[in-house]
């Protein structure tokens, strides 16, 4: 049964770690479905998060093969649902004299923040998780999206739990 | 002269693009800074967020490198600081009784957002640049963190201008 897996992957901040660690998934045509890469509080080491959706036993055959590269200190593969998940979003949108209170309100209620504005366009920015961030862009579709850049999903587990280099 | 750049890379959303993409920086021994992936509001379309610290020269020619791949729709190339620049930060860290408030205040005076609680742990989320959540990060230190995980930098810029697929 095909589910959405999130790998946490801690690896030493080398050239080319995350080039090895994209070419393993493309290799094996195995789709990602977001990815984020950042350092982490532990210098030199980096944290790629990476979503699948998938089956168990693929998912568990990739985290093998990844444990297997020099520059992997730790995975944990975690069902997605599972964890606290976020990720960011940054959304230009048309604006105009008639409409603007309109936009500024759907910002307010869904707790995006207002980063930049010009007299035709507004840029907000919104944290959640996929279907949040869905929403909010479904919303406001009509307006007229100019561009919008998002990053991929970050996770940590709930409670104590926690994966240390 | 080194500054840092941001490359906004729209792509088509097939398996491979960015694994090719972060190949075209490593087999050139070319660091990339930070990086996010994510899909955009139009239907087959990602955009890929790119910051390198490097010489302008170098910087343009893998700007035109990364135009020959065929899933490239269309690059952009910027100054890092004239940008709307944001990526986010789960971060969990040890609490005490004794120390919670503490906590829970400079969260609130960085404007994060508390998305989980235990009796000896909180996971807070912020938005920023670097060196904001830089700066979160070495306030909460003391206190001991558990665990980070960290997006790459997406970035907007500033006024009407758009780039779009």
């Amino acid at each position: 049964m095909e589910s959405r897996y999130i790998l946490s992957v801690l690896v030493e901040d080398n050239s080319g770690v995350l080039a090895k660690v994209v070419g393993l998934f493309s290799r094996r045509g195995f789709n990602i479905h977001s990815l984020a890469v950042g350092v982490t509080n532990i210098e030199g080491v980096s944290r790629i998060t990476i979503e699948v959706i998938g089956d168990k036993l693929i998912v568990e055959q990739i985290s093998k093969q990844l444990n297997k590269l020099v520059d992997v200190i730790k995975i944990k593969v975690s069902k997605s649902d599972e964890l606290v998940k976020r990720g960011l979003l940054l959304i230009k949108v048309k604006i105009s004299p008639k409409n603007r209170t309109d936009v500024i309100q759907i910002a307010d209620i869904f707790r995006a923040k207002i980063v930049d504005v010009s007299q035709t366009t507004l840029t907000a920015e919104l944290t959640g998780d996929e279907s949040k961030i869905n929403a909010f862009m479904e919303m406001l579709q009509p307006y007229g999206i100019e561009e919008t850049a998002m990053t991929g999903m970050i996770a940590l587990e709930r409670g104590t739990n926690a994966l240390k280099a």
